[in-house]
């Protein structure tokens, strides 16, 4: 069986609509994805990059460009709820660190499932932990112990070492895919990986 | 009959790997399509845009990834001379307005064969009249008419106006496609642009 390497940080919305589209091509190829979860924000530090909407800004019709490209993506594979956040850019220390926390609580994929939705669909202040934990309790999730775990230096270690794990590796932003030697990096490349699985 | 617009200078690589997509697309589709020399120089300072090499030359991984997509790319399409210029940049309003030109005299198709040729398999300087000369008179083409004409206040003008007219139709890189209203950007959208014209 192949695996799919998928490094991930809620923050990015190409991480969202990837994740949408995720089920079909496991379906589709037998194949299984490893979530490896990154902070974007010290990937970006670590290999000088800007998130699109500072690299691009000064660039006129760039942005409206990607607009149009995540719009072409959404409706080609029938994502409907998504909401741009209105308080983007969200530090996602806290709901990082969170992830690693709920996996280690054995709930990973549904705290991904719940916290995706908040930022992506209901447009919440995901920094705010009195606001993660609403959302996580209303996910019937234990907030209480995932917040109190994430406080644990092993757990942000973990996600810092994934961090640079993945620069070394070549990945200078989310979405970035590996399977075997072979890096994706965006979306748009999905239909490559898809390919590669097969 | 569906029309593909395809705005294109020279002096881009990926202009060169879509010219080399572009006979098998039109031939599936039964589209023809319309290329619209611009200057690429031009529409990167009304845009505020910049060449990849100098707007990700600081963040590491970025241009080596863009390159093995470029290989992938490639190796896909069956395209095995390219090698990439050594005099990058090359400045290319000369031969922009040598496109104009050889069209004004019939033989655009023939022009663009031969210069993309020399730019981007045979390594050529050809911001230099005397290297261009030569490469126009070896593909049998009347170098002297072409480059006289390039000296034409018509044939810059109109190569300014196509690029205005770029820019504001929302490009803002090359190559850039248009299926009607609806714009491309990048080789790696040739398999949308194909959908498009279906």
């Amino acid at each position: 069986m192949k695996t799919l390497d998928f490094f991930f940080d809620f923050g990015s919305p190409n991480a969202y609509y990837s994740w949408k589209v995720l089920p079909g091509i496991l379906k589709r190829t037998g194949a299984e994805a490893n979530v490896i979860p990154v902070l974007l924000g010290g990937l970006f530090k670590l290999t000088g990059n800007q998130p699109p909407m500072v690299a691009f800004s000064a660039v006129k019709g760039k942005l409206a460009y990607e607009q149009l490209e995540s719009q072409r993506f959404m409706k080609k594979h029938g994502i409907h709820a998504f909401r741009f956040n209105p308080h983007f850019p969200v530090n996602t220390l806290l709901i990082m660190s969170g992830l690693i926390a709920a996996r280690r609580l054995g709930i990973g994929d549904a705290y991904i499932e719940a916290v995706l939705k908040a930022m992506w669909e209901d447009g919440l202040k995901m920094d705010d932990p009195a606001i993660a934990a609403g959302v996580l309790s209303a996910a019937g999730l234990d907030a209480q112990a995932i917040l109190t775990a994430t406080q644990d230096p092993a757990v942000k270690a973990e996600l810092a070492a994934n961090t640079e794990a993945a620069a070394a590796r070549g990945a200078f932003g989310i979405p970035t895919f590996f399977v075997g030697e072979e890096m994706f990096f965006g979306k748009d490349r999905l239909g490559q990986v898809e390919d590669e699985l097969r």
